[in-house]
Protein backbone atom coordinates (compact mmCIF):
# COMPACT_ATOMS: atom_id res chain seq x y z
CA UNK A 1 0.00 0.00 0.00
CA UNK A 2 2.77 2.22 0.75
CA UNK A 3 4.57 1.18 -2.78
CA UNK A 4 0.88 2.08 -4.22
CA UNK A 5 0.74 6.16 -2.60
CA UNK A 6 4.38 6.70 -3.25
CA UNK A 7 3.38 5.67 -7.32
CA UNK A 8 0.39 8.07 -6.74
CA UNK A 9 2.02 11.04 -5.23
CA UNK A 10 4.93 10.63 -7.83
CA UNK A 11 2.19 10.61 -10.53
CA UNK A 12 0.91 14.08 -9.70
CA UNK A 13 4.75 15.68 -9.46
CA UNK A 14 4.65 16.41 -12.80
CA UNK A 15 2.29 19.26 -14.60
CA UNK A 16 1.83 17.37 -17.96
CA UNK A 17 0.26 14.54 -15.36
CA UNK A 18 -2.01 16.59 -13.87
CA UNK A 19 -3.38 18.28 -16.79
CA UNK A 20 -4.03 14.72 -18.54
CA UNK A 21 -5.92 13.95 -14.77
CA UNK A 22 -8.11 17.19 -14.88
CA UNK A 23 -8.97 15.88 -18.87
CA UNK A 24 -9.63 12.39 -18.01
CA UNK A 25 -12.18 14.18 -14.87
CA UNK A 26 -14.02 15.63 -17.40
CA UNK A 27 -14.53 12.19 -18.95
CA UNK A 28 -12.96 9.61 -21.33
CA UNK A 29 -10.31 10.38 -23.83
CA UNK A 30 -8.89 8.88 -26.92
CA UNK A 31 -5.02 8.56 -26.62
CA UNK A 32 -4.77 11.31 -29.74
CA UNK A 33 -7.58 13.23 -28.27
CA UNK A 34 -5.85 13.66 -24.86
CA UNK A 35 -2.31 14.26 -26.32
CA UNK A 36 -3.47 16.91 -28.77
CA UNK A 37 -3.44 19.85 -26.58
CA UNK A 38 -0.10 19.07 -25.44
CA UNK A 39 2.94 20.71 -27.21
CA UNK A 40 5.80 17.74 -27.01
CA UNK A 41 6.60 14.76 -29.15
CA UNK A 42 3.85 11.92 -28.68
CA UNK A 43 6.77 9.56 -26.87
CA UNK A 44 7.11 11.78 -23.97
CA UNK A 45 3.58 12.27 -23.45
CA UNK A 46 3.35 8.46 -23.44
CA UNK A 47 5.44 8.19 -21.07
CA UNK A 48 3.84 10.27 -19.23
CA UNK A 49 0.36 8.80 -20.02
CA UNK A 50 2.22 5.25 -18.61
CA UNK A 51 3.19 6.62 -15.70
CA UNK A 52 -0.38 6.97 -14.70
CA UNK A 53 -0.97 3.78 -16.10
CA UNK A 54 1.42 2.36 -13.97
CA UNK A 55 0.19 4.02 -10.91
CA UNK A 56 -3.35 3.00 -11.26
CA UNK A 57 -4.06 6.43 -11.86
CA UNK A 58 -5.52 5.94 -15.64
CA UNK A 59 -7.20 2.64 -17.74
CA UNK A 60 -6.47 2.27 -21.18
CA UNK A 61 -8.84 0.03 -22.98
CA UNK A 62 -8.64 -0.80 -26.85
CA UNK A 63 -12.33 0.75 -28.58
CA UNK A 64 -11.76 -0.98 -32.66
CA UNK A 65 -8.50 1.01 -33.43
CA UNK A 66 -8.42 3.48 -30.48
CA UNK A 67 -7.43 3.64 -27.33
CA UNK A 68 -9.69 5.34 -24.45
CA UNK A 69 -8.27 6.62 -21.15
CA UNK A 70 -10.67 6.74 -18.65
CA UNK A 71 -9.41 8.29 -15.07
CA UNK A 72 -9.32 5.71 -12.12
CA UNK A 73 -10.73 7.66 -9.81
CA UNK A 74 -10.58 5.15 -6.84
CA UNK A 75 -6.52 6.27 -6.33
CA UNK A 76 -7.64 9.94 -6.43
CA UNK A 77 -9.81 8.78 -3.19
CA UNK A 78 -7.64 7.18 -1.60
CA UNK A 79 -4.65 10.33 -1.82
CA UNK A 80 -7.49 12.25 -0.77
CA UNK A 81 -8.28 9.83 2.19
CA UNK A 82 -4.81 10.16 3.47
CA UNK A 83 -4.36 13.73 3.01
CA UNK A 84 -7.54 14.26 5.33
CA UNK A 85 -6.55 12.04 8.02
CA UNK A 86 -2.98 14.00 8.41
CA UNK A 87 -5.61 17.16 8.32
CA UNK A 88 -7.78 15.54 10.95
CA UNK A 89 -5.22 14.49 13.50
CA UNK A 90 -3.03 17.84 12.46
CA UNK A 91 -6.05 19.82 14.01
CA UNK A 92 -6.43 17.42 16.92
CA UNK A 93 -3.07 17.75 17.80
CA UNK A 94 -1.52 19.07 21.44
CA UNK A 95 1.19 20.65 20.45
CA UNK B 1 1.31 27.28 -8.48
CA UNK B 2 2.15 24.42 -10.97
CA UNK B 3 5.15 24.11 -9.77
CA UNK B 4 3.77 24.56 -6.07
CA UNK B 5 1.93 21.46 -6.59
CA UNK B 6 4.91 19.70 -8.14
CA UNK B 7 6.75 20.33 -5.29
CA UNK B 8 3.98 18.81 -3.07
CA UNK B 9 2.97 15.85 -4.85
CA UNK B 10 6.87 14.93 -5.49
CA UNK B 11 7.46 15.47 -1.88
CA UNK B 12 5.15 12.99 -0.68
CA UNK B 13 5.91 10.06 -3.05
CA UNK B 14 8.47 8.87 -0.65
CA UNK B 15 7.77 6.71 2.23
CA UNK B 16 9.89 8.25 4.76
CA UNK B 17 8.88 11.55 4.05
CA UNK B 18 5.29 10.59 4.08
CA UNK B 19 6.24 8.73 7.71
CA UNK B 20 7.63 12.56 8.66
CA UNK B 21 4.43 14.16 7.43
CA UNK B 22 2.19 11.59 9.60
CA UNK B 23 4.31 12.61 12.83
CA UNK B 24 4.39 15.65 12.54
CA UNK B 25 0.92 15.93 12.55
CA UNK B 26 0.25 15.20 15.69
CA UNK B 27 2.66 17.96 16.82
CA UNK B 28 6.20 19.69 16.50
CA UNK B 29 9.22 17.62 16.96
CA UNK B 30 12.82 18.11 17.04
CA UNK B 31 14.51 17.16 14.18
CA UNK B 32 16.71 14.61 16.49
CA UNK B 33 13.13 13.24 17.90
CA UNK B 34 11.71 13.01 14.22
CA UNK B 35 14.71 11.32 13.04
CA UNK B 36 15.39 8.64 15.38
CA UNK B 37 12.69 5.72 14.75
CA UNK B 38 13.89 6.31 10.71
CA UNK B 39 16.83 3.45 10.26
CA UNK B 40 19.32 5.52 7.81
CA UNK B 41 22.20 7.76 8.11
CA UNK B 42 21.22 11.31 9.31
CA UNK B 43 22.40 13.12 6.28
CA UNK B 44 20.13 10.78 4.41
CA UNK B 45 17.66 11.73 6.37
CA UNK B 46 18.18 15.11 6.83
CA UNK B 47 17.72 15.35 2.83
CA UNK B 48 14.66 13.64 3.31
CA UNK B 49 13.62 16.42 5.45
CA UNK B 50 14.80 19.04 3.01
CA UNK B 51 12.58 17.74 0.74
CA UNK B 52 9.48 18.37 2.38
CA UNK B 53 11.06 22.15 3.41
CA UNK B 54 11.62 22.88 -0.24
CA UNK B 55 8.12 22.11 -1.11
CA UNK B 56 6.91 24.40 1.51
CA UNK B 57 4.88 21.21 3.69
CA UNK B 58 7.67 21.23 6.65
CA UNK B 59 9.10 24.35 8.72
CA UNK B 60 11.75 23.78 10.62
CA UNK B 61 12.80 26.82 13.57
CA UNK B 62 15.74 27.21 15.72
CA UNK B 63 14.90 27.24 19.42
CA UNK B 64 18.65 27.66 21.62
CA UNK B 65 20.11 24.63 20.18
CA UNK B 66 17.33 22.61 18.77
CA UNK B 67 15.62 22.39 15.72
CA UNK B 68 12.18 22.43 15.73
CA UNK B 69 10.11 21.16 12.64
CA UNK B 70 6.07 21.55 12.26
CA UNK B 71 3.94 20.91 9.91
CA UNK B 72 2.78 23.65 7.31
CA UNK B 73 -0.06 22.10 6.99
CA UNK B 74 -1.40 25.00 3.94
CA UNK B 75 -0.24 22.72 2.15
CA UNK B 76 -2.11 19.53 2.60
CA UNK B 77 -4.95 21.59 2.10
CA UNK B 78 -3.81 22.63 -1.30
CA UNK B 79 -3.41 19.49 -2.19
CA UNK B 80 -6.94 18.10 -1.00
CA UNK B 81 -8.54 21.16 -3.08
CA UNK B 82 -7.16 19.96 -6.16
CA UNK B 83 -8.34 15.76 -5.29
CA UNK B 84 -11.61 17.15 -4.41
CA UNK B 85 -11.80 19.61 -7.73
CA UNK B 86 -10.64 16.55 -9.97
CA UNK B 87 -13.24 14.09 -8.10
CA UNK B 88 -16.37 16.07 -8.26
CA UNK B 89 -15.47 17.51 -11.52
CA UNK B 90 -15.97 13.56 -12.29
CA UNK B 91 -18.57 12.69 -10.49
CA UNK B 92 -20.38 15.18 -12.67
CA UNK B 93 -18.80 13.94 -16.18
CA UNK B 94 -20.84 12.94 -19.31
CA UNK B 95 -19.06 10.22 -20.21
Amino acid sequence: MSDAYSKYFGALSDPTRRAIVETLARGGRSVSALAEPHDMALPTFLRHLQVLEKAGLVRTVKKGRVRICTLEVAGIMDMQGWLAWQREIWENRDS
